[in-house]
């Protein structure tokens, strides 16, 4: 089948799925929940929710996959909510549309942002209770993934390196591997472990995710300075502005492309090492490392 | 053994145990860690984690019970650094010190807010991973208790019984039944899950943490009418002056005192109802409901 027609079904099951997993909106308190699911709603391409479902089915996986992609993009929107607040990125724009503290108040953000962290293990734990074991490792994977020394720590780091201007490549590394391969490696581990994956295949999944999170994070620089807000849906140019150290500044965009794409040779490697049906996996994982927006 | 004595045993244990199981202070990033410390060592009497302790040990358990203890600990921190925060509260002192925003910046409380509230899954999830049922099932109480429709909720709807001048009765009891008995309720669960308690003695105890929650919020609102800054060790009468709808306001003090003395009663009587060793846990309860700080 067609990789974007595909693409698209997978896409569609998350959309839902999110529909409905958030709280609605007319439930109690009404201004929290039509929060959260504006945030939700706010569309992207939902790569880290199709990633979980397309590495679970690539394993051939009987658990339903879709409350661990639902939880995942929990993390992933909480995260992006905080990061935009004014004490933080103070970004007024997100995926074209005002930010959430935009959109309602900042401290209407702050809680929705709070609240879509919990709600990821609410989910885990609510729909894999059958499951114990999977259940654990589910909440370890999310929980370790999005704690101090990962998610939080990348962007701690991150706002500090902001303020020095001799960031080093070893701080971006950390700020790379944790504000963002992390996750992506916490979506590619929910997908295996959903999958009924071994050990060593977990391994395997660390490995890719590592990578593509590396190439994804390189991309990402090498967009905010090349491409124009329109097609970002974001404000670009803001790294350069911010004087921020990324990789474009510290290599230049040559050096740049080429470290993106052996990232993601090797994530493409690790993946291609996986038993199963994974012709869909690799695609979208080319299609992350090669993204234009 | 005399109450305060033990009392001090299980606080010192809980010191211990906060202070092993958060991040190491020097380990990256070691602003968030040290920021996430500071606000967990900022003392209080640990009513949380003892009344953990106290439960699971009542009812004989054979689990160590302080890294859920601890996990309760660090979700009750989040809220407050959070609650703190200039878009909410705008708290200058909490607990006698200066508050995480004041003492760091309002990015870094953010950040260390998230990271302890993320913490609190990751222990439980480190600690209980051997025995998976029990890990799913404080996962979920956790993640329940403190999600949208309970602790984060209360919190939302106190924000917006602030602005209006006409909050009801039945706005108050949202706010007290989400914002702090569910969190007491959870609390005592986690210990009766930890102690192996049955079915129906977990809904004794979801039973007394309603009452007792009620109980020591009626107590808070009379407090804050009576008692002077430096008693309470943050500010006094902040309540009134934001012409704040509390029980106080809504009932008059001498009702509230009726109140707060019926559900801590009930309280009580539920706790009378467990079997096991629950001299100290009875005298705990008895404690809260009646604290005068």
């Amino acid at each position: 089948m067609d990789f974007d027609v595909q693409f698209e079904q997978y896409r569609q099951r998350v959309e839902r799925g999110l529909d409905e997993l958030a709280p609605p909106a007319g439930t109690r308190p009404a201004r929290l929940h039509t929060a959260m699911r504006y945030s939700l709603q706010a569309g992207g391409k939902r790569l880290r929710p199709v990633l979980v479902l397309a590495t679970a089915e690539a394993l051939g996986s009987k658990t339903d996959a879709l409350p661990a992609a639902v939880a995942l993009e929990c993390i992933h929107t909480y995260s992006l909510i905080h990061d935009d607040l004014p004490c933080m990125d103070n970004d007024d724009l997100r995926r074209g549309r005002p930010t959430a503290h935009k959109q309602f108040d900042e401290a209407t953000a702050l809680l929705a942002g709070d609240a879509l962290l919990t709600l990821a293990f609410q989910l885990v734990a609510r729909h894999y209770a059958g499951q114990p074991a999977l259940c654990t490792a589910l909440t370890r994977t999310l929980a370790d993934a999005a704690g101090s020394e990962q998610l939080i720590g990348g962007q701690m780091e991150d706002l500090l390196a902001e303020k020095k201007a001799d960031a080093t490549a070893d701080d971006l590394e950390f700020i790379h591997l944790n504000k963002t391969a992390a996750m992506l490696t916490a979506t590619l581990v929910a997908g295996g472990l959903c999958g009924g994956a071994t050990e060593p295949q977990l391994a395997t999944l660390r490995d890719a995710g590592r990578h593509l999170g590396l190439a994804f994070q390189i991309v990402d620089d090498i967009l905010d300075a090349t491409a124009d807000t329109a097609t970002l849906g974001k404000t670009a140019g803001k790294d350069a502005r911010a004087g921020k150290t990324t990789f474009v500044k510290l290599h230049g965009l040559d050096a740049s492309r080429k470290f993106a794409r052996e990232h993601s040779a090797a994530a493409l490697a690790a993946i291609g090492r996986l038993p199963g049906h994974t012709t869909f996996l690799i695609a979208l994982v080319q299609s992350m490392a090669g993204r234009n927006k």
